[in-house]
């Protein structure tokens, strides 16, 4: 495929490259109602603008052995929920001619390129548009398959004896997230206030009720799911590519003092459950298929049959950074990583997940848990480990320190892969919020 | 109210009584859409179709005040997640309206006990509809309120010194379960496959995959939130009753060796989520009103702010118990309790979980955490508890015995109010289901 397109102002190291045709929510001013289109460069098409104007038999030579009706009907809701459960077959058609209609030589220049009409109701600068989030989210799954992130907080919390616990190696430890507080790019979110035990050595404990002062990040990977699976039956590991919708960022935000003092027996709940932020653009698990490679993380633990793979490839080479943006509007970047440091890769988490039969519905999301590097402090995914919970301080730019995060202050995540020897580069846009003051009190 | 009713074959101490108007989703052979009904006796009333049947006018006599036109909508829905959102002052107007049209001396005849085509269209026997879940649950969280059930397991891994965690009496502990294996009552349930640790203190520690061994149930009460609280926005205690739709039964099947081995550091997952069952009729929030008690359950603790509540009268008297059926038909009911025995109260576990912001949704579940009493082996809500992981024997019926569950099992919980001086009940029906062999590895 030519990696040239005649959408104006495009540049093949966009993140929305014709390499990957992101599906997302939009919105405009003169057309309020949600609706699915794709990013280019930096416009949107409006899909299901677009499709009105096209008769179905035209769309078939694009579409080729697509029921157009019922893809009609898919681009024709507010999320993403209905195209993503065509299944991935249909994804890789439609992504593919829409790759085909955008490329400078299309072969379809009727249908957009040279048709006026379609190109000014359908295409949209971003910046004139609103992202929603992308799928109805029935239920969220927080994994913690980041290994250095989970060997680093545990040797903070049980030294380095006993940094991972005796499951960790044998499979992926995951938990239920909270799905209405999953809120999408440029939101802003709230400082939670929560109960604290300030002072954890004194008996008898005595925890107070405040706004946390412990607020941080958790730069993960987020997979949204497109196939179900029914109630009672297993995904096979194998198999397990083909329920996969796509790809987001996800910051898992995270109040470090809620958290330490509620999450025994049962795990976080308020500490984590006041939002989570993902990207707005859907990156389809076929953008990403050149960019999978054998995860970092050696496990020489036998693994149960349920979780041994075809191949090697498992996870993807996503270069991750996180910004801090401080009140006074100087930027830092804080941390770069990769998501080849997760162990376990998604299909595993699938299969982990529906092992007793649990079902996954599409729009579920899955989260890869907190993604850091083998280096040092830059190379971390959260403030926790940035900071050795609060110990040191991260330094930023303007003069500027955190250990955890100020109201005012800004988190934007990014994420993208370079092919070196083309140039062609897949990215995800923008995670990002903003940290607004606690209710008063 | 005249606690009589023209239904056929009423009986005052039925679960459904007219002190109780309980809500639900049918659908039957000849009209299979699910939508709206209640229960009465051993009938239940089909509100979209005997809505359909009343012109408008004459609705308003029957549910003064209400907006009818937005009344047909929510009641024209497949769930009662329009109906629930409403809000209460609605609901208590729809249930008192049905009640004076259910009553002997109902001055509403024509519209429904004198009224051949209404009542053979929407008056149906309960033996044959067929029952749906209530509402689409968008997020369901399950608390840890049972204080005899939380300290038995805790005597059991930890010892009395150590039974309860230090934040017990501080905060109702709760966690994030899983929604999409949440079903009706009926609902078979597959023995889950996981991965279990046989030999706990053999070092290297080696799991192995497999059907659990040790199948429980879980016994609770689940309740429904009507009112949405906006992201960002706490719920007062004092004000959490206005959020409340009404209550379930809640059967939460856990597999306590796959729960063992995966639950450290984030809680339980694979061990929960591969089946909860609820009952099929939502009692409301005010036909339990009369119930209300203190909590059997004394804590000591000075709480937090957040978690006063204005009365003392916290917690409802709900008689449960719990009826196990073996293959051979025999049943024993195994376990008999109270929901008296919550230390706390379902606002104030609303008002802990929006502390943060974290929006609560029309449809979203709670679980209350099992419930004991504080008696011997037949007043406990697990067999975890009843056989002390495994280790006594519980006698049953037709000379059988148990440790956990087998396949072919049947588990049935029941709840109940009883106002001895009235002989009225308001009662939950039944919340069962029968265990299914595993998939076959």
């Amino acid at each position: 495929m030519a990696n040239d397109s005649w959408i104006p102002d495009y540049k093949p190291s966009s993140d929305f490259s014709l390499a990957n045709i992101p599906f997302g929510i939009i919105s405009t001013p003169d057309y309020q109602t949600p609706r699915p289109a794709i990013a280019i460069g930096d416009s949107a098409l409006d899909l299901k603008t677009w499709l009105a104007t096209i008769n179905e038999e035209k769309l078939l030579d694009v579409f080729p052995g697509v029921d157009i009706g019922q893809l009609n009907h898919a681009l024709n809701q507010p999320t993403l929920n209905t195209f993503a459960a065509l299944g991935r077959p249909v994804h890789r058609i439609v992504r593919n001619g829409i790759q085909e209609l955008l490329r400078r030589d299309t072969p379809f220049q009727q249908l957009l390129r040279n048709n006026e009409e379609a190109r000014a109701k359908a295409l949209k600068r971003l910046s004139e548009v609103t992202m929603h989030l992308p799928m109805e989210i029935g239920d969220y799954t927080d994994f913690y398959a980041g290994y250095h992130h989970a060997y680093a907080v545990g040797v903070m919390f049980r030294g380095p004896e006993n940094a991972l616990q005796p499951n960790y190696m044998h499979l992926p430890v995951g938990y239920h997230g909270r799905a209405s507080s999953i809120v999408v790019d440029g939101t802003p979110i709230r400082r939670p206030v929560g109960q604290i035990l300030l002072d954890p050595k004194a008996e008898p404990k005595r925890p107070m009720t405040g706004p946390t002062r412990k607020l941080d990040i958790e730069l993960e990977l987020g997979c949204f799911i497109s196939k179900a699976n029914e109630m009672g039956e297993p995904v096979d590991v194998k198999q397990a590519e083909e329920h996969i919708f796509g790809y987001v960022l996800l910051n898992d935000w995270s109040a470090r003092d809620i958290q330490a003092w509620e999450y025994v027996p049962l795990g976080p709940f308020n500490g984590k459950n006041f939002g989570t932020t993902i990207s707005a653009w859907v990156v389809l698990a076929d953008a990403l298929e050149p960019f999978k490679m054998k995860s970092e993380i050696e496990n020489r633990t036998e693994l149960q049959g349920y979780l041994k793979e075809a191949g090697e490839k498992g996870v993807f080479d996503i270069k991750l950074e996180v910004d801090l943006t401080t009140a006074d509007g100087s930027t830092t970047t804080i941390g770069r990583t990769s998501s080849k440091y997760l162990m376990w890769s998604f299909p595993q988490m699938i299969a982990h997940h529906t092992l007793g039969g649990c079902p996954l519905r599409p729009g579920d999301l899955l989260g890869s848990g907190t993604i850091s590097g083998p280096g040092g402090v830059e190379e971390r995914g959260s403030l926790l480990e940035m900071t050795e919970n609060g110990k040191k301080e991260v330094l930023l730019a303007g003069m500027n320190t955190r250990t955890f995060l100020k109201d005012g202050d800004s988190v934007s995540l990014r994420g993208f892969c370079a092919d070196n020897g083309s140039g062609v580069r897949v990215g995800f846009g923008r995670c990002a919020g903003t940290i607004y003051s606690a209710v008063q009190r």
